[in-house]
């Protein structure tokens, strides 16, 4: 099995890296020259487009920003999909719209290529670790052929549905979980000022039915959990611009479908307003700092 | 140990039971003629007046709808508080702003009476099945006096900091309650309009960063979370009406201390909506027909 | 005719000297010696207590800060409607909740002494000046007899209702105005940062149907409204805090009619927000500065 | 000169049949049939192609529903900017992102070619009666040059900006618009259910603060503005989906330059519920209907 990996960056970068250490052949492309270098010296073979990697491949995978280059690669010019064989398989790690993906492998199934989305959760340490969790989008058939491949960068697969279901739970969960980021951190303010003690109040939400991932796992106060990223200045978590990438492709992708997302509209703007204020790289636990005197 | 109880309705009537059960003299008041008399048949000892029944007691347990009628019953005319002796207990077990427990026990500590926040969760479930957790605002002296007292009627006892803690953690843990449940009830609607089976997405979410009580143990879906009050048409659970009375406890809170809270606001006007369209009575879950063509 | 008034602050002084101005007997009461030194160097009469100007009166005029001291200084120990006469006139100019004075103008009546309920608008400015804007709730005889003295404070005295009915204009308005405000900044902001010239996007509101007093009178952003405290750095305006008392009452209003206001709840915290970060007497257009960069 | 006019639906066939009212020669293209027998029947001159009409041209006029379609129009295969020869000018009015039509914008100056975004503002009856208001983005040269053209569809051209502008002025107004209208709803609905009189509280509200273009000619309560669509079951208006249109323009222009637009972004959502609940056609005045206990 011959692998093309195109878009070689932070997470894509220490997949394909997973991937080599496997054993497998892998045909990698990236516009940073830097990129291409470090995925060489790990074994990789440097392609000089996407569209030459596939050439030799049977396995496309593609880890990409949005889906304007997942488009370009997968159907622009000199696209990815003009040169592989039928009978190839497609797995697209981005995050991107469900609809996109959708599209791309009804294009996909006329050529004989299977498709399918499989977009990730774990982060840049995930990926490097190999325990990425990945919300796959397939028929069965596409599903139990791309499963063993991502076995090699990850630790969890989870059969989603249909092609674009991947999508759509990734984008559903993060909708869930930057809302609910914020109401954790709306109450432990909230609690603070009213004069509890922060571990204290931790103490009783998290046995109680406020509990959530943001107030056990990701507490936006500093020292109530101690390995999160609030614990340390709110450094190398989920960055909020990541988040409000991700609520943008959820109300994006609600308003294709005429369905009202009232709170993740307005937590949308919230992390916008993080962004605005500089505050790009931060956790998104960070979004605490909206409800404090110091905005700092 | 003698003990008044003051408010004996669906909460207050089972915890009251609770305490005749275990042997305790117990002198109870209500407005309720129907209340008194189950009071009766359990055991209790009818009194004619919040103040009659403290003139005979040690303990005072108060379970009353507002914080007006808390005010009213220990510091109005023929109030509670002009009767007992220092050295009594006051345990309230109201859900109420935590500036009023506060000023009340102020006035008891001037003269020598001791008082304590204990609100609960657990509903009238809980309630009746001795199995109520107690949110407790004290010094560690009241709170050690009032813990043995409190297990006669539920199952945990925490303590949450000084007087008006209980108060605080309680509104607390349901303002982070209500925004997560209608953050629930957006992610999973949004699933479902896009396309993905909602057992699949719950799945994703409920071993995911989206992960919090609303979804795995009350998930507004129905079907998901087989014993929760979605699965029966959204009757007996923790109804909007309460909810709308808990969030609105938290914006009032957050006004008196000046503290923000962006989406406690908008979520309090969303469970104003439910209630303005007759939906009372429904548990809180059902406001997820907000987000549904068939506004039923 | 004996003119009480309670209440000499930086609104109730400047009306009691239009009062005295116009060649009323004015008794006045305030909790500041400054403030009834002020009066009586213009004329007035001071009295010792609010009932003591109210012996002596055929008209109270009451201007406090909220709904607790209105009733306190009508129905509390000592109140004013213990000495007043029948056929006494009581004028209450605070702005505080509907219900409150309804409420009081029950007691009232029962007494055989009319009450209504006059909030203003025009600031101090319009205090000083004697061009305020009374929003009178009242039967018509009362208001009939209310209007001349009114006449004496103000421009227009505008006859909304019955008891009650100057206070559901007068926050329904500021509720609308509220939200206006916070849109036009959010408009203006985003025009700016998309590279339109700020005059030039105002000039296209202002003639079209984005137009509103906020853009036209009080443009948020500097130098459209020349004469606007948003040409003045936000000073001596209609402070944050005062606007975000009058959302306060709305929402609690709503509330106690279980009416919802989605936007009114969420503004009210914008507000909230503008007061946390320190900027409580800024005019209510600075909450453009949310939307900025440099939140200054 | 002669004139392309590409897109003939509600608006275009209304602007085209004012141009050949006003005796120019208009060659005419569009998908519907029915609309180029309307065109036809009114002097024009079909075209069988975008291309094909503007072969014939000296000036482009189009009115498309979104960006798609323009860019497709003017830069996909068998494009308009590919035959219109130097010194030609394009106008586009549609309501599109103002991105959109300054990346076009700079593709035609490369070949010589003038455009301008000149959206409307004026309605369906408007573009019959060729009352509209044209806020126009273009260089001094471009405006001056389209300016006469533009009047013979419309009463009023507002000279915005650069290349964008008008787009940009178009998609602040509306935001500043829906809020404004939601603002009002909420006000004149909790105003309501306080107890005052409708008509009473849009007197005060309309020579107060509050007043808006939203209060005053289109206010949502049925009956306060005579000729406003609340007073004919909210028909023949400004339907809630061109609304929800226009505020997602304006949320993901805000997007594009990162800048928060909190209450934008829940206003969207709000006419997103109303289009859910199939009110797509109704007056945007009818977001009263969230704020009332009937939903219907």
């Amino acid at each position: 099995m011959k692998i093309a990996f195109i878009g070689l960056g932070n997470m894509g970068g220490a997949m394909a890296h997973n991937l080599l250490k496997a054993g497998q052949e892998v045909y990698g492309f990236d516009l940073s020259e830097k990129a291409l270098q470090a995925f060489q010296a790990a074994g990789g073979l440097v392609a000089e487009s996407p569209q030459a990697a596939a050439q030799h491949a049977d396995v496309v995978i593609t880890m990409l920003p949005a889906a304007k280059h997942v488009r370009e690669v997968y159907l622009g010019e000199n696209g990815v999909l003009e040169v592989l064989k039928a009978g190839s398989l497609c797995i697209d790690s981005s995050t991107i719209d469900p609809k996109t993906i959708q599209d791309l492998a009804h294009v996909a199934q006329d050529k004989g290529i299977q498709m399918c989305d499989a977009p990730v959760s774990g982060g840049t340490i995930g990926a490097q670790a190999g325990t990425l969790t990945f919300m796959v989008g397939a028929d069965q058939t596409t599903f139990d052929r791309a499963q063993p491949i991502l076995a090699y960068m990850g630790k969890n697969t989870v059969h989603c549905g249909q092609v674009g279901a991947g999508q759509i739970a990734k984008i559903c969960n993060n909708l869930i979980l930057g809302i609910s980021m914020a109401a954790v951190a709306e109450g432990m303010a909230l609690g603070a000022k009213l004069g509890i003690d922060a571990q204290a109040l931790a103490g009783v939400v998290n046995t109680s039915s406020g509990r959530c991932w943001s107030s056990e796992i990701c507490n936006p106060w500093p020292g109530i959990s101690p390995n999160a990223p609030a614990s340390r200045d709110y450094h190398d978590g989920f960055a909020n611009q990541l988040m409000l990438k991700d609520l943008g492709l959820a109300v994006e992708a609600a308003g294709q479908v005429q369905q009202p997302v009232l709170l993740g509209g307005l937590v949308q703007q919230l992390y916008q307003q993080m962004c605005l204020q500089g505050k790009n790289q931060l956790d998104f636990s960070s979004v605490i700092q909206q409800y404090l005197p110091q905005n700092n």
